[in-house]
C-alpha cells in the first residue's frame, strides 16, 4: 500500500485523546484543538484563513490571470478511505483539481469541508490531511478555507470531505457541442485502476499484487494538451461511471457517434480478468487520472506527443474516432471485428467508488 | 411547523421510484435524471452550470464589486433535517451567507454538494431543494454548481449538506484585533431559538407550542449596521457554541474582557425553563440567525438604531461592554447582582444542531 508521507502523528496539546469524540465537533475549546492540530498544521499556507471562517483572496491577482471565474464541487465517500495509490484526502484534492482542469480553468484555491464519525481516530485524521496537503502543494492550489463536524457513531461511515474549487479561464474554452466527423478520441493511458483498486481493497478480490489508483491531479497533462492542440473540442475526467459513461455523455451533447477500438483501448491484463470474474466491464470502472479528449484530426498527433511526453500521459493511445452515425451512440469495435453498443450506465455499478 | 414552500412534487421521468436508491449515485442515467429532477429544477438560474460540472462567474462583474474574493464552506449535518421554522436545505443557504456576512463580504454564488442515505424519499429531497431555492432567492444568490452521492442505508444518516459561497468584500474589512475598552456588544434578538427548536424536534421536550428556528440570512442586517457604524470593531454570527463561545473567541483574539448583562441578554421565556430542566446553559445554544456586534462606544446608538430597523434585528439590544480586565475573559453580571464566568465550551453541548 502506498501510504502518502504525513505529519508525524503527536499528541493534541490540550485534548489527550486519540480518536475523536462528539466534543470535537461541538463548537467550542475541543474543535478548535482538533482544526489546529490536525489541518491547520497540515494544511499551513500563507493565505489559509484560520478554519471556520472564510478565506480573502486578491481579485487582481486573480483577474490578471483570466476573465472567468470557474467554481465546482465534489463530495468524496470512498470506502474505505485508505487505499493503494491514495486515500480519501489525496482523491479530495485531485477530484476537485480535475474538474477545474477538464474545463479549462487553472486550479487556485481549495476549500475542504470534512463530516468525521464518532470515534475515527486522530493518526488516521493526521495522515488524511498530509495526504490532502502534499496533493494540494503537488497541484500547486491552496486550502484555504474549512469546517469540521463531527456525528455520532453509525451516522456517517468514518469520514467524508468535501472539497471545492476555484479557478480561472484564460479563455472561455468551451467543450460545447462541436464536435465533427473524423474527431479522434484520445485517452492518457490505463483503464479502470481506481475501481479495481477500491474493490481489491474491500477485499472483493484476493490480488497477488494490489492494483494502484490512478489518482492524480490532471491540470499540467491537460495544460500541455490546450497548448498542442488548442482545437480540443471535448474534454472529461472518466471518473464514476468510467470512460463509458464520459463518451455517452460527449456522444449525447453533439448528436454524433462514437466509435471506439477494443484493441487501442489500454485496460491492465489484470483488470480484465478482475472484471471478467467479477461480471464487470472495465469501461464503467472508475479513474481518478483519466481524461477522454476529443480533439481534431489535424491536431491529433500533435496531441497524442504532448500527452505522451508527459509523466501523467506516457499511455496516451487514440482510442476512437467521432462518426457521422446514430446521435448519441457509443460503439466498440471488438477484437474479433464485431461491434457491441457501449449504452449508458442506468443503475449502479459499484457505490462508493469516489 | 413552519413548512418552507417548495415545488410540486412530481414523479421522475424516466426513473419511477419514490425512493433514492443507490443507482442514483452511480454517474449514469438515474444519477442525471435524480439531479435534473430535484435540483436543477429548483435550483435553475442563469449561471448554474450543469451539475457535476463547474460554474464560469464573469470576473470582471465580480472585480467590480470589490477587490477582494471570500471564500467560505460548511457542511450541515442537523437532526432531524426539517424542524419548526426551516430545514437543512435553508440552514445551509443561510448559514454560509451569514459566514461571508461577518467577514464584511457580500454573497453572491453558492455551489451545494448533497450526502444522500438509500432510501431517503424523494418527495423530501424536493422539498429540501426547493428551501434551498427559496433561501437562495430570497438571499440574492445563485446556487450555481453541485454534486451528489448516494452511500447506502446505514452509511450516513438521511442527508448531509455541504455549502460553499464565494462573495466579495469592498474595502477589506477587518475583524483583527482592535476591541477597546468601552467598546459595547449587541445582539440582534432573541438567542437560542435554533438550540431549542432542533431539541424540541427531536422530541426531547414535549412543549405546548414549539419553538421556531431563528435561521435567517444575515447580510442585509449587517450591510445595514456596517454603513450606520462603519467602526464596527468585530461580527460574529453565534451558531454552535451560542453566544458565549463567539465573546469568548472575540475577548480571547483582542485580548480584552467583555461582560454581559443578564438583564438585557434577550432569552426568551420558554428557552429558559427549557434549559433549566435539561441542565443546559441557553448562552451555549445555537443560533442560526443571531449575530454578535462589537461597536465603538460612540457609534452604539447608531448601530443599535440600524439594526432595530432592520426586520432581522427589531430584537436588538445592548447586552454588554468590553473592558480592561483580565484578557480573554468573558463574564456575565446576574440578575442578583452577583458575576459569574461564562468559560469557553471544552466539550460537546449538543450534537448535530446544525
Amino acid at each position: 500500500m502506498n501510504v502518502m508521507p504525513f505529519p508525524k502523528p503527536r499528541r493534541l496539546g490540550k485534548v489527550n485523546v486519540p480518536t475523536v469524540t462528539l466534543a470535537h465537533g461541538g463548537g467550542g475549546k475541543a474543535m478548535k484543538d482538533l482544526i489546529d492540530d490536525v489541518f491547520v498544521s497540515a494544511f499551513d499556507n500563507g493565505t489559509l484563513a484560520p478554519l471556520e471562517d472564510q478565506a480573502r483572496i486578491d481579485l487582481a491577482a486573480v483577474a490578471a490571470q483570466g476573465d472567468r471565474l470557474a467554481f465546482t464541487t465534489d463530495s468524496f465517500v470512498v470506502d474505505p478511505v485508505v487505499f493503494p495509490g491514495g486515500d480519501i484526502g489525496k482523491l479530495a484534492v485531485c477530484g476537485t483539481v480535475n474538474d477545474l482542469a477538464v474545463g479549462g480553468a487553472r486550479p487556485l484555491y481549495l476549500s475542504c469541508a470534512a463530516i468525521i464519525e464518532e470515534g475515527v481516530s486522530l493518526d488516521l485524521l493526521r495522515q488524511i490531511a498530509g495526504s490532502m496537503a502534499e496533493a494540494a502543494r503537488d497541484a500547486g492550489v491552496g486550502i484555504v478555507t474549512g469546517d469540521t463536524k463531527v456525528v455520532h457513531k453509525g451516522a456517517c461511515d468514518k469520514l467524508f470531505l468535501t472539497t471545492t474549487g476555484v479557478g480561472v479561464s484564460g479563455k472561455v474554452w468551451n467543450s460545447a457541442p462541436s464536435r465533427r466527423p473524423g474527431d479522434m478520441v484520445l485517452v492518457n493511458g490505463l483503464l479502470g485502476d481506481h475501481g479495481a483498486a477500491i474493490l481489491g481493497a474491500r477485499g472483493d478480490m484476493a490480488l497477488e499484487s494490489p492494483i494502484e489508483s490512478d489518482c492524480a491531479a490532471l491540470h499540467g497533462l491537460i495544460e500541455a494538451l490546450l497548448a498542442a492542440a488548442p482545437g480540443t473540442r471535448a474534454l472529461r475526467d472518466a471518473t464514476r461511471g468510467g470512460l463509458a459513461t464520459v463518451l455517452n455523455e460527449i456522444a449525447d451533447a453533439s448528436d454524433t457517434e462514437i466509435e471506439i477500438d477494443e484493441t487501442t483501448t489500454p485496460i491492465r491484463e489484470e483488470v480484465k480478468g478482475f472484471c471478467e470474474i467479477l461480471g464487470l466491464d472495465p469501461l464503467y470502472l472508475a479513474n481518478e487520472g483519466k481524461v477522454a479528449a476529443v480533439v481534431p484530426p489535424e491536431e491529433a498527433d500533435a496531441a497524442l506527443s504532448a500527452m505522451q511526453a508527459h509523466p501523467l500521459g506516457a499511455g496516451t493511445r487514440i482510442i476512437g474516432t467521432v462518426k457521422d452515425g446514430e446521435p448519441g451512440r457509443v460503439t466498440m469495435r471488438t477484437v474479433f471485428g464485431g461491434r457491441r453498443i457501449v449504452d449508458m450506465l442506468v443503475g449502479e455499478q459499484l457505490p462508493r467508488i469516489c
